[in-house]
């Protein structure tokens, strides 16, 4: 059994590492860390989980995450990189869900981020955790950072397109809508029901953090600098992200063949037949990216729907998928989970 | 491995019963049958289920429902009385998810349900299934009627109050509330995110058919009849029951002991703490029931809160847990699905 | 025209009244205080007053609500019991929206409220806003405690039962539902939307502020101490109430025609055919109560239903129907708006 | 007065025409017609209108339209151009809020509609209810064709940039997103709620009818023929429009005074300050669009965001803007509402 510590237990990402964890043939929690809520128990705070997770947080003081063969930071940007290089030397590997390690470009993730970064020496060894393009760095990784919810539902979606080098790099539009639970578990005011319920709107449109990630994990698979418009909405759900991606096409090609025959050996991702649209609530719960191609009007515009659950393949479920790789174990250990519909 | 056959199964008790039993160790599914659906793959009604629910439905009439062990019936009121007979002749066990067995008095199910029963000698023989009062006469079941959604959170809250004596039988008020997945799937108006959605509202005030289910399970509990309000209401959400529950107190008890003692040994009641208050997300895709008991004030009212997912714990879960008990697996084997929350 | 000043305008109370208010022939806005958005523009805070309310927020210190015909407190309870004297000395008519006036009994309200009352003697002067019942005492009133979104819905459900001496006062019900716009705009975890959405939750079981404020208004119907069981609900939508009141007859009467007589002239309670079940959204941004009386299966228990829009006839519309008595215009002033369905 | 006459009331855009008309000064409503619900009271079918809508529906067969000065019609495809001929002949102007006056080419329209048109010489008359565009025209037709909800909303969005010919014309992109009540009042499968709440998904990626209609708009504002994706998503929520429009500029220009300028003198476009994101719940209820204009990254791409009520600016509003228009009204007449937040 792999001993599991996790750092920062008391967002979504948290209690969603939580759910597939306990029901993982593998794996077996140790520790969970919480300054503010030290000595609660876990199932107090998310009552859903009674019966599954019996243990208190710890603080993090005495908290022995050392003896841990891995630790998940799930907690908010700018922690992760205080504090994984102890854990390393002492030969403990490390994910994390927050943004410390995804950026390679130093000084853009400090200007993104309003930062000073504390480890920039283990930016350079961490792998980018997307296994479909990362798989074998994966396997053998101290240090793993998890991708963002959006560049994972972004960086699939585009994926075959900018390798096959069939599409315009400089002229890509991401159109994104994300549930609000991609907002963490903050009490802040624009993500209440009252507010956000029965609403719609696009934020960030002079730049989201996520955009300097997206266009890193665009250029890498080109090779080349690409040009990427990226623009984020608020949508009144709680979990999922649908994202509609825009290129234009330079080449003639099989749309659907080339999504199919990339993603063929993908445990996670989904390509639906021809002329399908993808729904959010298809994946809720589940570590399943699915994506639809689309030429409408048979045009230059190729369109392409990618949607996850943010919380899973966009977070948690993503993390875990990168742990069964690190350890040698079944990469779908357990993540089986059927998608919960309706 | 149990033969699974599933009649009826594109409404939601039927794709949850698909979700459930593609987890399950000791079932295989080895038909299920639409007569409008025939030939299309349950997976591209529900692309919830690509990858875990490969087959096609099969046109009832070309259906081998006598080969598998037990058959599902996930069909509207009405189907499983006339098709019973013929399976459980062939030596299939039958569980119905419908109304058409769960009510001993012939006259009163008719009044409610506005057909002349099919195989009322069928009805004598069924059992109620709801675990925590028939466990022993299910095992042995070959016909079970699977409870309603409401009848089983009220009676799972109403039954250590009566089954101890301690409340007046003859005021009992269950003013119960659910989610629109109760009413099914079903291309209806009143239910249309447009009109359901931002919206509460009460129905059904002169009389729902669970109320005399409910009355039913209650009068066995105390062995004399009772009088029982009971009050329906449409809720903005997806899946969920939330009964809150209203009786006199008759006798000096300690209420909370009451509750932890009655249910110390079921696997899939959960008994909060003290002054605690079930929330239905927290058992959202779980077959468990949470309940709270309260006494307001210290008057001689006694408040239980009790909270299911109306498509597990009020359908499939159960459901599956009658299986379970009638085939001599675990009770909880294939049920132990973490809730999903957020 | 009469000259408005708001005192605290920046929740939801406040945004309601300034809605409500830029459409009322009789009245204009003077002066919006707020201490934490002092020179603000109220429009840029609620985009949807935008050309209606061009004023900014005044800090308080500096706000000259003394040149008012009447100022409305939508703060936080505590903040009007402190001011209110010193307008009232300078001739300034009050409406209190929170909760500092409208319990006579002062240790009961300290007791609820934490709070030692600042100005116990104002209270005894203070007329309870609920023009149903008090419509010539507010005509003359100097200082109105607007009633509680809950008690509105609560008291004018059970009026005409009480009044007429019909049920058994000493075992009333209330189960009462809320969207959650009445819990006021603060960030707090609770009311996220991914904690509100998709769930459904009681509330305050062994006790809520709401429940001294309806018993008070209850017993002054009947003239004698009533026994009330108040059970709030949080209910996953943005605005409304419904409650739903159970009582025991003790006398026969014909309760459709008690109910239609005894609002027969009120302009704002609608009570609606036998039958019926009225639905939050038929009254959605209107400062309208709909009613419907029943008798489940002709026993001896009544049932009623009754609807408000909380921040209208619960709130700020409640409220301007007050001033309306207070300065002579017509009652209905300013408060024709047709609810938005859908 | 103006005399009323309406079409089908009973869908989404009838309701909201009676509700926007019950508050208009200047006009009365004289009839309106539903083959089904003949006899009944329009307020027992939409109780919000009880008190404010006393009369019941019409069979057409006695309606009598002509006696109107103008008729409504809120009808499905299809039945206008069967009955304008006979009341414009008649001296009765024609609002239709359906699509068969919008396209200007016959063939096209029959394409995308799958209908033979019953009126094509009417359609050469026909004036495109678009007031930002064709005020003129509008004030002295006899027939004007409202406008698509999806084609408001973008066709003002891109309005200021193609007339000012500052983008590429042949490479616009609109990604656009509605609540449900766009889909109108019908009882189908995928607009209930247990389908579509807490879901997000794109449909009609292989084209939708409103592409011509946008593409006709586009290509008159610019003279030349436009190149437009156009992608529609349905999005958890009852009312409102977010479309986001994406282009590529070709001339320095300031985006911002453009904008302001094009719309100064417009009192339903409503240009927000520079960085800002509109949101549909900031226009719910009233006949306004917001919009806003970025400049991402200071690159080439252009982004819109554009938001309307769809069952007003999109439907039943802009139907009395243009009424207003055509019968020499102010503009705004019975449009003051204050959007409905929160």
């Amino acid at each position: 059994m792999i001993k599991i510590g996790i750092v920062g237990g008391t967002g979504y990402t948290g209690v969603e590492l939580l759910r597939l964890l306990a029901q993982h043939p593998h794996a077996r929690l140790n520790v969970i860390t919480s300054r503010g809520e030290a000595g609660q128990r876990v199932s107090d705070m998310f009552p859903s989980l009674r019966g599954h997770v019996d243990m208190p947080f710890t603080n993090p003081a005495q908290a022995d995450l050392k003896s841990c063969d891995v630790v998940f930071f799930a907690t908010p940007n700018g922690i992760a990189m205080q504090q994984a290089r102890e854990l390393l030397d002492a030969g403990v590997r490390v994910i994390d869900l927050a943004a410390d390690f995804r950026i390679k470009d130093i000084a853009v993730w400090e200007k993104w981020y309003g930062m000073t970064h504390a480890s920039p020496e283990l930016v350079a060894e961490a792998v980018y955790g997307l296994p479909e393009i990362n798989r074998a760095q994966i396997k053998s990784a101290r240090l793993v950072a998890n991708p963002g919810c959006y560049p994972t539902a972004v960086q699939l979606g585009f994926m075959p397109l900018l390798e096959a080098g069939v599409v315009d790099r400089l002229r890509l539009i991401a159109d994104v809508k994300s549930g609000v639970s991609g907002a963490g578990r903050k009490a802040e005011m624009h993500i209440l029901l009252a507010e956000a319920a029965d609403n719609f709107k696009a934020y960030g449109a002079s730049g989201h953090r996520h955009l300097p990630e997206v266009s890193q994990g665009l250029t890498s698979m080109c090779g080349k600098p690409v040009g990427l418009t990226f623009m984020p909405h608020l949508t009144p759900m709680i979990r999922g992200i649908h994202a509609t991606l825009y290129a234009t096409l330079n080449a003639e090609v099989d749309l659907q063949q080339l999504f199919e025959a990339r993603y063929a050996d993908e445990p996670f991702v989904d390509v639906l037949p021809k002329g399908a649209h993808p729904e959010t609530r298809s994946v809720r719960g589940a570590n399943t990216c699915r994506v639809a191609v689309h030429r409408p009007q048979g045009g230059d515009t190729v369109v392409v729907l990618s949607v996850i659950d943010n919380l899973v393949k966009g977070a948690a479920g993503q993390a875990i998928q990168n742990m069964n790789l690190m350890f040698g174990c079944p990469e779908t250990a357990g993540l089986k989970q059927v998608p919960l519909l309706p």
